[in-house]
């Protein structure tokens, strides 16, 4: 896929995805949208990816929805409906298609935010494993303000991040808060300078990958997001035990374990892309 | 309804409910409970109020159970049963039934904890938005030390909204703890002065409707506590992508968006009476 | 049954289990795994027991799988396998046995922490009810190391306990962190010299227990870990009804309601073996 809207530049093992709009402070499209669930279907696939960072150019993340699209064409991707109940095989919110690609995105993703997150500029990085930030980013989840709800998963995201009243507290209001606010709640894991943000991403997706199986990272991300939702312990048990059986009798986790009793580096060369990908335990439910 | 145990008053959009039984600090009655779930039912349906504010008369929130009914009553409403079973249709917990109707109120909902909150006193905010109390407030989910368990659904937010271990700790010993303790652990938003906490929620109801739209504030109230439940962020995704089409080419949003790109002021005049209540999203289950 | 891996000690109602291969840094074995279940099913049936404390012998907690056997048995308990899909009704993860033993106790149960806890020794801790930690003990959830995954049910816990980017950083990265850390992140309840911690677990467990009703503690502890994972408050609504009724028509909520009017202490003296174990509210799924 030819990108227009973002960059992708892949480096020891890290891909780095740019918001490449600058003159519109990164402001998010239908293309961008595109062009982002392609790049993360990529970097799930690719062996060669260990990491993901999403990073803006210039001096915002982004500002949010593109209001005034250069192609003329809707804002939100649907000709002025007829009925109440949107055609959902058609129309889909946008920023959380995104999200939903995160999501499925067997690598660690960071975002650096390197200046402003507004509106889908903020929800669509709640899916991601970090949040590194600027000092006194402007952020703010407005959509109250245009009348507009939560978007791109946030609902289902931004009240397992935050404490609950700093959620409705920036969704009710929809006003602009400073970074240092979201990192007090937690939405942020640390602040960095402008200019070092960036560095920080890639420091920490170094330090994650250092050491670790590619498949327990990938078995990780899927077993934390999603088994917290299970109604019974014993339904993670189930995941885990299969997990460990496998990891250990046909995954990393065979020259793992006789590495360590060997005392030596051991060698993880597991094909990610021969594993399941919902292990029949996390079924994806259908848009409806 | 002629309230004899709360008082509400309607100011600047704002609908102040006052715990009005000062004498007895408070204390919770059935008929408090059926003025309070009346009260919030009117909220939600007047379109002239925009948040809820709940306060106490004199220097309690509220002391918990009223154990010595003044009219002679059982003090939870019902005689001695016969059976292991309570017959749910006509038993059940009264300040359940003030929680739910708290839920289900679509404005937001602000306790002013304006001195103790004892038992149903502090389990019956749980379900406000925030909590805010003053300074020294003495505050216990005494149950334990009564033979009894938590109530008033707090079984269900208590944990969501503190640490785990810190819930457990109160609920388990069932002590007396300062406010301070709760508001470092996140179950108060802010700490104030006995005199101020009122007007520090005033200050915070505001804020919040100031330039939001209030179907956007009542959906997005129902989005926060409802979906984050979800099995899956897919399903979220369904009830976003309704939502934002809707809100964009029906309610608020259209205005809102227009009015933006004219930066101008948008008009909000939606009525939420004509907005269906779950959608199909979020159905009720039976109490069973 | 005669412990050999572990020591049980009852006390002033307190049952102190200490993980007991001082040796080996009390590495995990597959008997000690029977002991844990055993003791654990055994504190749940004595009513002389009010609540439980683990800690270890020597200077670590627990190092995690013990990797050399002394048997020379198999270090997860089964032969090579044949198929990709383990027989789960043979195949356990055998943390994961431990987290649900502890899980179904209806005791508070402490972690003291009195030293390194790496593996399945910090995971079999994340259903305890609180966790006291040792100044400076090193902590690690190393799987991704040996190229395996979380296991004791940890999936389930860990995102309950601490933000989820911590949870994701120290899962993916398998590095050693002390445990100055995870008390920042709430993952411990609080710090003590390593010589003290069980002696602040012995205050901790007095004062959970000092006034309060066994029945309402054990009820209490299935209702927190338990209702939040409902769909909707309504169903918490139900066992609450349920609860409050039982416990003041038949269990410790009688007298309990009795006493505080006339101004005494309490008898509470219903035998927890008398209740139902799951209400019905809280069936166990089946391990598949």
């Amino acid at each position: 896929m030819d990108y227009q809207h973002i960059q992708a530049d892949l480096a020891d093992g890290i891909v780095t995805i740019t918001l490449n709009r600058p003159d519109r402070l990164n402001a998010f499209t239908l293309r961008m949208k595109d062009e982002l669930v392609h790049a993360f279907g990529e970097a799930d696939r690719d062996n060669g990816v260990r990491a993901v960072i999403v990073t803006g150019a210039g001096r915002a993340f982004c500002a949010g929805m593109e209001m005034q699209p250069e192609d003329g064409g809707h804002v939100f991707g649907y000709d002025h409906a007829e009925g109440e109940t949107p055609p959902l095989d058609t129309i889909r919110d946008s920023g959380g298609e995104v999200s939903l690609a995160i999501f499925n995105c067997r690598k660690p993703v960071i975002g650096a935010l390197n200046g402003a997150a507004v509106g889908v500029g903020i929800t669509m990085t709640l899916p991601m494993d970090f949040r590194l930030a600027a000092h006194g980013a402007k952020i703010g989840f407005v959509f109250s303000q245009r009348g507009l709800t939560p978007e791109a998963c946030s609902s289902w995201f931004l009240p397992r991040l935050v404490p609950m009243h700093k959620a409705l507290e920036w969704v009710y209001s929809g006003d602009i808060f400073l970074a240092e606010e979201g990192l007090e709640a937690g939405l942020f894991r640390s602040l960095h300078d402008k200019e070092t943000v960036l560095d920080a991403a890639r420091e920490l997706a170094l330090k994650l990958v250092a050491k670790s199986s590619p498949v327990s990272v990938a078995l990780a991300k899927q077993m934390l997001w999603r088994n917290p939702v299970f109604e019974h312990p014993m339904r993670a048990h189930a995941v885990e035990t299969s997990m460990i059986y496998r990891a250990n009798e046909f995954w990393d986790g065979k020259d793992g374990f006789t590495a360590f009793l060997e005392k030596r580096d051991p060698v993880f060369d597991t094909d990610l892309n021969d594993l399941p990908r919902d292990f029949g335990f996390w079924p994806e439910p259908p848009l409806k």
